[in-house]
This record gives structure tokens, sequence and C-alpha cells, in this order.
């Protein structure tokens, strides 16, 4: 079995620096394109034959050393009774967003292996045909992003709604805050259950928060989510976007693995949480570039992380979709190949 | 003449900390929406009588040490030939966004003592109606923001056309650049010279950059201004959002003041930009929740600025739309009042 992910993310020494991608199945590859003429995102994520499908996509075309469950952070938002729909060119939207303590308090709690049972059909399927080739990855939203999701209604650049959601009813914020992180590390024990080797928990949007906001209304959360999976065996990844002022905040919560946005070098960031492993962290954009260029700035962070075990490349954000594959295809290779050497 | 903004901008004493806010003249106000319903924003900035009215209507009614020039970023864009116009609920709009270097040519270079008169115009009539009650300030966006405006067309959150652009076509880059610098610099001397008495420069989007693609692709572009503007005998404040990474290199390219954010708790910030005099940094979604607790957040920032010679209260963006004209109002003499005492 190729190990190198799991060996990484545990800080062991590995043969060449593990690489996977986020989004590495999506709109930048034309199977995905295809498959999309006929089905939408959520009949894909919620038919296990065609998650799995996407899910190997890239697996089978890229020397990626891991897969990602081919799934949508926003899942758990239908068995608690939040419809949404994903608007085109808009992303998603949630038909009646969380505005009020009694919104808060109309929401239902569920048990993933009943209401999200295909999700975890999926990985049991997906750790079949993996046949041990690579782990597998699954995944949730950071009780933050979530509540910001369903509170916001969509994508936000201000975040006005969930802010003033958090300062005038910080006891609904927490209840809402709970209910999340209850729900999802009981999801995340159910896809770890299924055959998830590694849990990734996004908290897309905490970068919008100042340190003292993340500490009060977002870390108690997420920390929740990581001690209720501590006991887990697998390694568990935290990754946040635009986080670098809360980067020891994040780590604090939690997570044996750092995920990094490309804002902040990579040696200085793991020179701040220097007690875990790191994920990261090219800037999806440098793929839209030259070759050369983009191997130089992969070149950049590998120097960086100096060959220390428990570096995982990957972008600091998911791969665009004007991207070709045969850059993430040559990426893959060239990280291999220059750890290889190193 | 309430000279305290002009004072702190400068690192001397003052009697209490001087206020002002982004956007203080906008949609929160309802003068300026019914104004809005009669004009459109670039028929308001292209009128002076209009654009002094509205630049005083925060003046007038909140306790401000400043008056910020009522315009916009984009309007250098029309006489360079890159038209636009505001789409409702979206933001700017460029017709034909900049794709290739021949689309960089084909730019033309304006004086704007002519091309932008009514701009310079607006600064005369407002020194004189202000009587020096409060210092006034212009502004400009810095090269890097304006590219990417020009690049992308209007709002991005991924920034890919821009970034794709510095990387494959570095040189067409560097020549947008430099011509919006040159351009810029020019336009803010002649608002000094028309009568601003400060001058901010926006870079409101170097956020997205990594470290070394802002030292490589924006800041040189940036020092430029500063450079040219440094015998100007105006302050120059020098502002980026999300941009806690790259504080230093901003701080590097140029201004006697940087403009923080909220992300950053601003004493941490200021200990890495000692040598220059800071402003900001309260979230805008402080104003929209309850008063007590903005007034609890507006403390910690005093806190946190200790009352050394230098600080400058502002928020770490622009007022937000849906926050009460009241809230405005009573954080402005909350900051006077909190740092008379102290």
């Amino acid at each position: 079995m190729n190990d190198r992910f799991l060996r990484a993310c545990r800080r062991e020494p590995v043969d060449c620096t593990p690489v996977w991608f986020m989004r590495q199945a999506g709109r930048y590859m034309a199977d995905y394109r295809e498959l999309r003429k006929r089905y939408s995102l959520l009949e894909i994520v919620r038919q296990p034959e065609l998650a799995v499908a996407v899910t190997l996509q890239p697996v089978d075309v890229i020397d990626v050393d891991a897969a990602i469950l081919f799934s949508d952070l926003l899942v758990p938002f239908t068995p608690m009774g939040l419809d949404f729909e994903f608007i085109k060119g808009e992303g998603p939207s949630i038909h009646y967003p969380i505005r009020s303590a009694s919104d808060v308090g109309r929401l239902r709690t569920f048990d993933p292996r009943e209401s999200l049972a295909h999700v975890l059909e999926t990985i049991r399927i997906l750790r079949r045909e993996l046949h041990d080739r690579v782990p597998l990855i699954g995944f949730g939203g950071a009780p933050f992003t979530l509540a910001a999701y369903a509170i916001e209604g969509g994508p936000s650049t201000t975040y006005a709604h969930t802010k003033a959601f958090m300062y005038a009813q910080p006891e609904a914020w927490h209840k809402l805050g709970a209910m999340f992180a209850a729900l999802i590390a009981d999801y995340m024990r159910a896809q770890i259950d299924a055959g998830a080797q590694a849990i990734q928990i996004f908290d897309s949007w905490a970068g919008a928060l100042s340190r003292s906001d993340y500490r009060e209304f977002a870390l108690p959360h997420s920390r929740a989510i990581f001690d209720q999976l501590s006991d887990s065996g697998v390694p568990l990844i935290h990754f946040g976007v635009g986080a670098t002022a809360i980067l020891n905040d994040l780590a604090e919560a939690g997570g044996d693995v750092i995920g990094l946005d490309w804002r902040l070098p990579l040696d200085e960031a793991w020179a701040r949480i220097s007690d875990r492993a790191v994920q990261g962290n090219l800037d999806p954009t440098a793929l839209l570039g030259p070759r050369e260029r983009m191997f130089a700035a992969a070149d950049d962070v590998l120097r960086r992380a100096g060959g220390r075990p428990g570096h995982i490349f990957n972008l600091g954000h998911g791969i665009l979709p004007s991207t070709s594959l045969e850059q993430v295809q040559a990426l893959a290779k060239h990280v291999h190949a220059a750890t290889l050497a190193g």
C-alpha cells in the first residue's frame, strides 16, 4: 500500500513527499464535466456509484497519494431541515437562512448512519475499489463555516449576518455551534467506521474572524470535534483559508495536520506550529501559469519544507476550474521526483 | 483647526485619539440613500457640488476628525479608455477587461488636471467649505488592486485572470503596473495641489497575493507611488485588506501610516511596523452588534494602541450599508471620551 500520505500525517519519514490536491475531482476534469451534463452535483453525491466514479477519476490519471471522498460540506444541511440548492455560477443557496434563535430551535439532529447512509456506502465501495492503492480521506465542515453558510444563506464577502448574529445572540450562536460540532463529530466518526483513513475539517471561512472572535465563537466548537475524534486512530487535518492571523488558534483547536493556504511562506507557518504536520501550500493559480514557473513555485514550497518529516504537498485551496489536467499531472510527478532526488 | 488626525499621522502627541471611518459617506446614511435615488454613484462623483455635499454629510453629524473625498477607486479608468459601470448588487463591471499585452498597449495616459478636473474642483470647494474644521483626505488605488480590477473586469474571489496574467505575461503586467503607478502618483499630486491634506492608497486586494508574488508583482509599483509623493509634505496612508502575511512588505513599499484590517490584534501589527503610525482596526461588523459589545471591542483596540502617539482610530474596512448612523455617532464619541479620560 502507498502509505506516504498517512506516514507524513504522523510525521514519519517517507520515500518522497506525498501529494494530493483539494478539489482534485472537479470541473477542471473533462470526465467530470461530462458527467455533470447529466447529473447535478447533489445527484452525484447522493448516488454512491457516481460519487465513487468521480472520486476515482483523479486517482486513475494523476500521481496522487490520497483519494478524497467526493461530497460537499453542506450535505448535512438537508437532514437538519436546511434545504438548499446550487445555483449555477453563484454557489449554494439556502432556502430559509437562519436568522433567529427560533430558527436554530427548529433544526433537527440526525443519525448520519441513516440520513447520510449514501455517503457511508460511497466510502465502503471506495475502500474496496481502491484496493489500498492510496488512502481515502473523508471530510466535513467546521462549525463556524457551516453556521456562516446557514446564516448567510450562501457565499458572502462580509459575513455581516453571521457576525451580527454572533454578537447579538451569542447564546443562540453557541447552541448552533454546539449542534454542528456534535453532528459533524458523529458524521466524521461514521465516515471513519465506514473506512475513511483520514479526516479533513474545512474551516474555509474562519479567516474572516478577528482572533478574539475566533477564540470566542469558533474555537470551542471546532475543538469539540477534534476532541471527540482524538481516539479515532486516523489522522485529522484542520484547514483554514486566509487564516494567517489565527494560525496558532486554529492549531490550538486541534488537528494532527494543519492545512495552510498560500499567503504565509510554508517555513514561517510551520515554525509557528512546529508540533504538527503541515499540508500545503502552493497558490492554486500557480497552475494557470507557465509550467516552469509552476515548478519553481512548487520547488520553493519544497525548499521551505526542507525535507522534514510531516509535509504533505497540496495547494493552498482547491484546484480552479480553468486549470488544465496536464498541469496537475505534471505537478504531482514533479513533487515526487524533486523529493526523491533530494 | 482640529489637527488631531494630521498630528497622529506624524506620530505627535494628541489630546485624544483621532477618528474617521472608511466609507463614512455612504449607503448607511439616509441622506446619501436619498441622493442616490436621483443620481448614480458616478453622477455624484462627476458633479462637484454633489460630491462635496456627500463628503460633508458625515462631517456634519459624526464627531470625525477627518473628511475623505467622496469618489471611487476606478475613476481613473474612464480617461484611460477602460469604460465601466456599477451594476446594482454586484459592484463595478469593466466593459472590456484587459487580457493581453495589446490590451495594455491600447490604454491611454492622461493629465488628471484635465481629465479629472471635476475631482480636483471637488477638493477645492471642500477645502473652502470645511473652513479647516477637519483635514481632507484624498485617495487612490494601488497598482495591483487597479490592475486586478482591470483584468478581472469586476470583483473576484480567486483573482485567477489577474494571477495567470502576471505569471504568463510578466512584461505586460509590469508595463501595466508602471502605468498605474505613474498615473496614480500624478493624480495624487494633483489632489494634494488642489488641497488634499493627506492621501490614502488603497490596496484592497493585495491580501490575495503570496508574499513572493506581492514582492515581485505589486511592491515595486506601489513603492513608485510612495517614492514620488515622499516630498509632497502630506501624510501618506497605505491600506491593505487581509494582508496579515504581507504587512511588513506593504510597509516596505511605503506609507507614513499603515492601515490595518481587523484580523491581527493592533498591538501585534504595530510591533511589526513600529516605525510607522497605524490606522484601525475595529471589525466593521462590530457596529452591527449591541452597543456595549461594540464599545468593548473599541476599548480593546484602544488598549492595544496603549495611548502611544501615532494611532488613528478607524475600522478595518468600510462601514457596512446595514450599519445604523447612531452606532457610528456613538462610536466616534466613545473613542474620544475614552482616550481623553485615559
